[in-house]
């Protein structure tokens, strides 16, 4: 499978993913980069960088990397689970998405996303599992 | 503390919970409701309700309410972790959620928040803790 | 398929399960009920019950649940995700375990545990994910 | 803190984890590895290493090397979550894990443990959240 150029990259942010503002940087089969600029839209009252941001961040980069080597042979990939710690609280400026991978079995991949501030901290983690199932024609996709 | 009215929910929906949609329908001590109408603009490329639609309504129904309960107590509320398992897709229709507080700690708070779907069946289930922590004057905010 | 007799039951506690004290009670398709009786050789070092115990529990009841009902069909049953949150310690007595089955998918099986103690007071709850798939004969299991 | 010695590591391996069989090989303050030997009174029904025994290592490295950290300065430490994610069966030889942190907070820590098996392949992974608590003379320790 040949790299996304960055016009794939741009063209696969749809939906949600559009909506919130995910910037995709970097699309391999072991590590995705993304950033989302933080913006008082995606703020909690409190005025932090709410919680389903960085989840939301963390399925997409996950279930795209997946879908991206799984698709060629038939199947399909969606997050199965989303388990998100939060660290430190973002503010402002630029929230940086890291995910790499750590399994790859024949129906589940696990990966592990870390999101850090501008400076560099650690401010949240995410562990997902994206489930991985032959694509049927004409089946609704399901998690189960 | 008195029960909120429909004109305070209105006004706590703000930044990310407005940008998704969040509508708050009832805001108890111990269960919180909530829906979300689906639209193209939440979901992810295969036409799925986006997982971090789920996570985000579930981070809010826990916050909120931790946050009305010790708010007078001199205390604040923010996520510590969102561990979100998905059942099965949602297409279109409205998005319900049903957050039931689990237990109530001095430190930590644990909610669980299941989703349903127009016919009534179970699409996702999170459990959010939340953590507790005093409101110091003058401090950013710490999940830490 | 008939519902497992007592006999049954003891026979099924082996290996781990027998060595840290697992007593299975009740042996349902959608819920399941255990207890371990509080020991010094299952403590951690401050004198609680170790949060090791209230996971393998968990993992027992909602693999073993599992299995009973799809190994007729020729598929198997194992842990995929556990997630376990500790809310209150336990010292003594007995530890009480109700599993609940959430989500009986093709190939995932989502269940609920609860663990209270001999006041019925909830002490920890865990999330189990469990994978079913198709028991190839001679192929070693694999969550993969 | 001076660095534990091999007799310190021998005797603070008490309780559950003496009957399980953990050996403690090197604790650091940022880093843990620990063994445990697979044994069948440590395997669940089919003949797998249980899920319940990675999730018990997992909470006595991250839970011991956060306790010795914070007890010099008065505080306390219990497991809050354990998040164990089950990638590959392990059968026979050593189970191999080390803990890493992940964030140092005021109130918790967080541990990933990743478990191998004799041939190096990743067989497991856990996310232990970590409470820290001041210790409170003649009261009862409580996650909450």
């Amino acid at each position: 499978m040949g790299k996304p150029s960055p016009d794939d990259l741009a063209t696969s942010v749809r939906g949600f993913d559009r909506h919130y503002g995910l910037e995709l940087l970097d699309v391999g089969e072991e590590q995705v980069s993304a950033q989302v600029r933080v913006r008082d839209e995606l703020k909690q009252p409190a005025g932090l960088l709410h919680g389903g941001v960085y989840a939301a961040v963390a399925e997409s980069l996950a279930s795209l990397a997946t879908a991206l080597a799984v698709l060629p042979g038939g199947e399909t990939a969606m997050g199965l689970s989303n388990n998100t710690s939060f660290l430190r609280p973002v503010t402002d400026g630029v929230l940086h998405a890291l995910a790499t991978r750590l399994h790859r079995g024949r129906t589940t991949w696990v990966w592990d996303v870390r999101f850090s501030d501008d400076a560099g901290r650690t401010c949240a983690v995410t562990r997902m599992t994206i489930a991985v199932r032959p694509l049927r024609e004409g089946a609704a996709p399901s998690a189960s």
